[in-house]
């Protein structure tokens, strides 16, 4: 039998050890493992690596300690607004919406804009029309309704100002405790050789003005391509958008002949260093190499093959 | 002094010469010279790139004939929303917006985005709350009211379908008469050796669903790289998407050593054509190289230099 694997992650950003306490990493890592169990079981199956990154990133979105579907983060209007993207690297198809509401799970919402609409890329209220004629699962506001969210933009609002989901301006403003993290998404690697990759994401506590990150922007947060690598993205989405990180490992692979780690290593440690973009990815291949970089403290993260090997990891210093 | 440049183009697709009238070819040529008169007037007086780009594109924008600002094409509610984009080849600052209305220039709004605020990309109502506060123009619905444009979204939903603006879809339904065109883009080079991209639209006629094309989308309808180059796209904005192309270009001259002419041909007229994505795009170099390639019928497009030489055209037997 082929070889299958997937890989997820959970958010990238500054997770300070000091708050972090044993029943947070047991809820933290719990999410991680079901995820890929989640997107295991599909793969193990013989299913497609499309269905089990969608799975998987569903498995994350029901979970409330992370930031996408359910746990999401408040707007600054308290409101929660969700984007997802989907992509499969059979055929480079992909779905995605930004800016929804009430979706339980965005990335669902994704893929069925992928393969029930004539379009990539849906926004807001139209968006939500679509799912409704889709059928999409709606769910009402307090779902969503995540008291530690809520208390979180409480203290952003105090200091007036975007704070980043994970403590990226955790120079400048006290940031709450580590319970709230950021975008989730997961790649797979399938026994029929096809690779596929998801994002998920309810953005920054306190965005303002729509603000629309990486993970719906396709070639940005999300990537995928049989030839090269199926990637999602995580961290301060500005920086991944203008890097247009995503695509960049892929022609970084297919253009300049770099394996992809390589290619990881060389946009996560150096161009996005550079320009000062923190954060971290999970990217797959369709000979089954995984890696999971980061240039932040920590990143959730968790992989699962089919030949038994298996890693959850938070801090630096977990390695694989 | 050093050479300056820029080329602008106002849609891609098929334009089928049967239909265009002298008249209308007059008004479409003039709407392209005013547009590059605009970016040359910048350029000429030392303004950078990035001013002749938004110049260009706020002519065009301001076009009737054009879709984009003014011109912008009606929605299936028969509203206008607009999208635009803009990138900055100095610094890969960008800023872009999606789902706006009401905003005169809306290539100004994502300009304003880029400079003013922390993020990248804004969409919908609050793009507008973003765009109301840094005191962009706004304009009342009868400013973007074309009675030409109307009865287009007339026929269009007549046939309870989207068309694609440049009647990509022109062999399913009656396509109106080629006066509603496309997409409108600018590149330029300053004397400084600074190079800019800007795209902006209204996307398809009667879309549905809050539906983003690539315009907005930095790395697919928009890319600028001092390094590589500067690219502004039009077409059918789902192909562009999923195939990142602005980027892919630049990534072909940084990675794969390709010249501007050599990266613009293999994916206008390789890579876009073996997936069915119609359209074209204008590029510029920091050596004023300067290309304008399209898989379509047509593309209105535009370039004026330095050293005094212009073009301007429609149809692909136009070559200059």
């Amino acid at each position: 039998m082929s070889q299958y694997a997937i890989a997820v992650h959970g958010g990238a950003g500054a997770i300070p050890r000091t708050t972090m306490t044993t029943e947070k990493e047991v809820l933290f890592r719990r999410g991680l493992e079901d995820a890929i169990n989640a997107g295991d079981s599909v793969l193990a199956a013989g299913g497609s690596a499309l269905d089990a990154v969608e799975a998987a990133v569903r498995s994350l979105e029901d979970e409330p300690v992370y930031n996408a579907g359910r746990g999401a983060v408040f707007t600054n209007k308290g409101t929660i607004e969700l984007d997802s993207s989907i992509m499969d690297g059979r055929n480079l198809m992909a779905g995605a919406v930004t800016g929804i509401k009430n979706i339980k799970n965005p990335v669902s919402l994704a893929r069925t804009v992928m393969e029930k609409s004539e379009h990539v890329f849906l926004s807001g209220l139209g968006a939500m029309e679509f799912a409704e004629k889709m059928g999409l699962e709606f769910a009402p506001d307090e779902y969503f309704f995540i008291q530690e969210r809520y208390d979180q933009l409480l203290v952003a609002k105090e200091y007036d100002r975007v704070v980043l989901d994970h403590g990226i301006a955790g120079n400048i403003v006290p940031v709450p405790p580590p319970s709230k993290k950021g975008t989730v998404g997961a790649v797979a690697l399938d026994v029929h050789g096809n690779i596929a990759a998801a994002t998920s994401t309810g953005g920054m506590t306190n965005k303002k003005f729509g603000r629309v990150g990486d993970s719906p922007v396709i070639g940005a947060g999300t990537y995928a391509n049989n030839n090269t690598c199926a990637i999602s993205c995580t961290g301060h989405g500005e920086f991944f958008i203008r890097s247009v990180v995503a695509y960049d490992i892929s022609c970084l692979m297919e253009y300049k002949g770099m394996s992809l780690r390589e290619a990881c290593d060389f946009v996560v440690h150096k161009k996005l260093v550079t320009i000062g973009g923190e954060g971290g990815l999970v990217a797959i291949d369709r000979h089954g190499n995984i890696e999971m970089p980061f240039n932040s403290e920590g990143m959730y993260r968790a992989m699962k093959r089919s030949n038994g090997e298996k890693y959850v990891g938070i801090y630096l210093d977990q390695v694989r």
